[in-house]
């Protein structure tokens, strides 16, 4: 078994198939082989995780230059967990089948993958702790089999440490099999011991709330045909694409109206896009070296024990990628659509693919530009389109859609959309929620939390040496009928240079609508002599509301501040620390212990951005049983880095010159011929 | 022919046809016939603008009540300026055919029209000393044809103040009729006279900026084609509604997904909202009783005379829907579109028509709402769609497209488009803009500037009696380890309520990620037990910039701050007064005025929040020589009105529950089935 995976890897580089691409995620077989140098070796471990070890930049920013040159090596990054517990991390060269790294770590925990959770349910049922609980509350023992529980990591309990890998369940019940147990919490909270497999204490709140005794709450198709049906008032919206999507897909590099990206993908952050490119008229301008999500944490703002421990980070703690939904052609997506799919290893080390992972799909963008000029009614109308790569993980009761856009003009975008179902815990019939929480149905408090995401920024602006200003909107000097200001109008853009580490560390201010650029300092625009540089346009940037010292705060170094910027660190990707369970935050791990230097320079080097962002969500039942999606969002936009508008020759649908109205001479008249009018009146069919 | 008018009106409502809905716009019969009656009276006279007078609101909301009491009467605001210059506000009873006010109004001015516009470059051009300034400027005096200027209101200037009606004309220069004017600005400024119909006074700097010797600069057809041509690599993506649209239309009420909401249109405002409904499974309840964009102003940041005076207020000075573009199918809207058109009056007193100016279709969403149970993969995805109600106008150089935009979640969503082309001024080569401005292109300064849209807000939250909350998310009293906060990690929405009118004057804070509640404080939530409410989330909210007692300041009283209430008031519609152009600002018109009886009460009353938004633009050459949409948006969301998300009953593209998992029965599967595969590879084509 093991020679045969062996072979595959030499079959993988000697094959016919081309070698994976430098940024290529592992392969199952890749997957395979690192498994089988690590049981040669080993023996029989608990794998946690394999996954690429990206190449040096350094080196890979040479071969992105000169693709002729050897390829990097390929490095499998693996985590397993010995029997007894121990961590270890470790490198595998896949060309050598050697392993080149194998650290044993003390007192860290690294995160609870989806078989870790899968267990911890069927433990609660059987621990006679749980039962006696389960009944306290209400549900006779024999229904334990109704008792559900969303597995969380503890995040950190002073009275556990971090030696034993633990996990908290968020107890819940349901009446009926098909019903969501979301509006039926329960108020103890079972601690779960990894290593022996049982629960190990029994958080219990000194106010008991016994499970709700309100209807089931829920909304698939029973329960909606039982309350009335669907609407069937919706006619469909058809798109398609009958000559085929505008994009090249080789290998993992999307080429798609003069961007060109290469779409990676990890079992931590989901989608990492790298090596981002734009072909300005010829001459390919490096853009972004690596975009990713590289971490987020959801503080819960209810003071009472335990709730301080809901605080997870879903990327550090349970992984994007491993959470990630195998979409499905007409739901989750709708048009023409390519799909990749990722590749993991289990708890066994064998390979698994999640089918489907990523989504990339083009949409229609509404109008790019328009210009009528009033004396004659000649006119431009150009419309644009967008290049939408995403994926959609679900963290036990919440959804997180991650949609990456490209857009012709230049402009790279981040949209996010949450929805699935709320974090809810029991409450007693006319208790109140003290403003911690609301009650979006009897029973059920869901309580106020944060969603802060930190977007990983590596720019490479016309290259890596780059330098980050922090832009204010800002009145002019001098007072109304001063001589610099004489009408008091004057207003301009403040730029601040960030210099050293330390002068980076910086908020969100709303009133000066404050932006961040990311510049190239040593390449001037030739028109407006300006830097040029992509533009951070952001404006759902929450602080972190969990106070300075809280366990948050300490855990969460990250969150501190809407933006870090750092000197570019290979090992320097999760900003909360590479394994997250279970930290302390004492001392923090990550982004403050990379900021320690604050001397560091960061002007015009190699850096990194790092921006934390969000939305603070105080519940309502609209939001319940199930949350409309809610949507934020983020641009990259070019700023002095082209010369003029990049997307000038989309082909308009519509354009008319003066000279051409003059004459009354043809126009250009592309209007898309599949549009129609709708007959007015009640009727309101197409004709 | 004024007897045939009259005779019009009489059919207009003893014909087959029904009377007009109250809100509905004036009919281009009704508009004749306003005029005609006038005629009749005062002879002939310049119209500036006839509009419908809508019904006071306590009449009407009796009438929405119960729609078979009489239909409140039909009246027609009329602003005529009569031979001398003298401005008339009169209302005409179109049912009695009765003037039942006219009143000549003292040194104001009402906004300037179309044909206002398109005579100034025409005098312009056969003015000897603007011929003389073209001249020192390098254009030769043969050349005046390629002269052109864009006549903006003058704003307010001291030296010539509010009698006289002016024009300031923004000087351009085209080396051919197809080239970019705003390529190349010329440095001086022509008044222009309305009365006199002459240029009275040129405003010229002391530095001389002699027009620019660069290239044009273009965007047209032939221009693209000289540059290598257009992108062959779009493939064409189709929307078709083949079983025709989801809403139905009677009159100018659209009916959608619970929603109605009746379309309204003026000259000034253009799209405007009343009476939105939601139908709550059976009870329609009120949410607005009007929305609209109100008005607008765009500052200038560039301290140097005359720039002082740009600041247009478009909607004011102009008029939006004077402005709106007439749309075309396939261009500006794509898929099944319904069009309404736009009545007017001209200067002479003929009604004129915008034909296609409001367009009204929907679009896929995306997912309304998903989840996955992870322990067995039972799943729900549900489809959302929108309904958008569009106009778009061209401000002479700008172009706004409004979206507003309705979800099925109960969300109201305004969506902003900025495109068009920026305004430009002179520069020398090698001049410092000094931080006011970009060169966007040699010879060519755009100025840093602001558009701040204000948006009308009438709430009906199940009924007019409403209040106004400042929601800010806060962390909680209590110190890290105090009794109350002892993890540190509280927090709550903190809730201000505006009693008076004094309290509501307040600023956007990004820190605490501030909204505003619109609260009907009668009317508590079932479940949550607060009080049924819509949201204002506006996150692009900067300050005025322009300094407390400059002209803009006085002038756009409404600007000062992100958010006044009001009590209701019929009048009160126009935040920077009723006619804008040539106000000092001394004192200030509009919501100055009308706030100030601070110790007004606005609790549990009938309120209006005006809401002032928007960006701030320092210009890049990206955004040149036409300007790639930005986009801009809010949102009125329900919070505490619903018990439950109200869109539970959209139907599911896919819907499975574990007992269906468990047993392997028949899921719902209503994937949309014209969604495709791309083959993967280079090919890219659909299978």
């Amino acid at each position: 078994m093991a020679l045969d995976r062996l072979k595959s890897v030499t079959q993988h580089f000697t094959g016919n198939a081309p070698p994976p691409h430098p940024f290529d995620p592992l392969s199952n077989a890749e997957i395979e082989s690192a498994v089988s140098v690590i049981r040669k070796e080993h023996g029989k471990l608990h794998y946690n995780a394999i996954t690429l070890k990206e190449p040096p930049k350094k080196e890979m920013l040479k071969w992105l230059e000169n693709q002729k040159l050897p390829l990097p090596t390929r490095i499998a990054d693996v985590v397993v967990i010995a029997p007894g517990g121990k961590v270890i991390d470790g490198w595998v060269n896949l060309q050598t089948g050697k392993i080149i790294k194998w650290e044993s770590l003390d007192g860290v925990q690294p995160l609870i993958t989806m078989e870790d959770l899968q267990i911890v349910e069927h433990v609660c049922r059987k621990d006679p702790k749980v039962i006696e609980q389960c009944v306290i509350s209400g549900i006779p023992a024999e229904d334990m089999h109704k008792v559900f529980c969303d597995p969380w990591t503890i995040g950190y309990d002073h009275r556990f440490g971090s030696d034993v890998r633990l996990q908290q369940a968020l107890m819940y019940y349901r009446p009926h099999i098909d019903d969501s147990q979301y509006s039926f919490p329960l108020d103890f909270c079972p601690i779960f011991d990894a290593g022996k497999q049982e629960i190990i204490h029994i958080d219990i709140p000194e106010i008991r709330r016994p499970v709700s005794k309100a209807k089931p709450n829920n909304y698939h198709v029973d329960a909606i045909q039982k309350e009335g049906g669907y609407r069937k008032d919706i006619k469909p919206i058809n798109i398609t694409q009958p000559e085929g999507v505008s994009f090249k897909v080789e290998g993992r590099v999307i080429d798609w109206q003069n961007w060109k990206v290469h779409v990676g993908f990890n079992y931590k952050e989901g989608i990492v896009l790298n090596n981002i490119t734009y072909n300005d008229k010829g001459t390919v301008r490096p853009i972004f070296y690596r975009l990713s999500l590289a971490e987020m944490v959801v503080p819960y703002g209810n003071p009472e024990h335990p709730h301080q421990r809901k605080h997870a980070f879903d990327l550090g703690e349970y992984g994007g990628g491993y959470m990630t939904n195998s979409l499905s052609l007409g739901c989750d997506c709708k048009g023409a659509i390519h799909y990749m799919d990722a590749a993991f290893v289990n708890r066994a080390g064998d390979s698994t693919t999640i089918k489907n992972a990523i989504c990339i799909h083009e949409e229609d963008a509404g109008i790019l530009f328009k210009h009528t000029d009033f004396r004659d009614d000649s006119c431009i109308v150009t419309r644009g389109r967008k290049l939408i790569i995403s994926h959609i993980f679900t963290a036990a009761n919440y959804e997180y859609c991650v949609y990456w856009i490209f857009h012709q003009d230049g402009t790279v975008q981040l949209e996010i959309k949450l929805t699935g179902i709320l974090n809810t815990y029991a409450m007693n019939p006319g208790e109140d929620t003290k403003g911690w929480g609301t009650e979006v149905y009897p029973g059920v408090n869901a309580h106020n939390h944060q969603h802060l995401f930190c977007l990983r920024i590596d720019p490479n602006i016309d290259g890596p040496n780059n330098t980050i200003f922090q832009v204010d909107a800002t009145p002019g000097a001098g007072a109304v009928g001063s001589k610099e200001n004489p009408y008091g109008n004057a207003f301009y853009a403040e730029r601040t240079k960030y210099t050293k580490v330390k002068e980076a560390t910086s908020d969100y201010n709303g009133a000066t609508s404050r932006t961040w650029d990311m510049c190239n300092t040593n390449k001037l625009n030739p028109y407006s002599h300006k830097p040029v540089s992509y533009k951070l346009v952001s404006r759902e940037v929450p602080g972190l509301l969990p106070k300075e010292g809280s366990l948050v705060w300490k855990r969460a170094g990250f969150a501190r501040h809407a933006v870090h910027v750092t000197q570019y660190d290979d090992e320097q990707l999760y900003p909360a620390g590479r394994h997250v369970p279970q930290t302390s935050g004492e001392p923090s791990k990550g982004m403050p212990e990379w900021i320690a230097n604050g001397e560091a320079s960061i002007e015009n080097t190699d850096v990194v951005l790092w921006h934390t962002f969000g939305i603070t969500h105080f519940p309502a039942p609209e939001d319940f049983p199930i949350m409309p999606a809610e949507p934020m969002t983020l641009l990259l936009r070019p700023r002095n880095f082209f010369v003029r508008n990049p997307a000038l020759d989309v082909p308009p649908s519509y354009c008319s010159t003066p000279s051409q109205i003059a004459s009354k001479s043809q126009v250009l008249d592309a209007a898309d011929k599949m549009s129609k009018l709708v007959v007015t009146g009640s009727g309101a069919e197409c004709c």
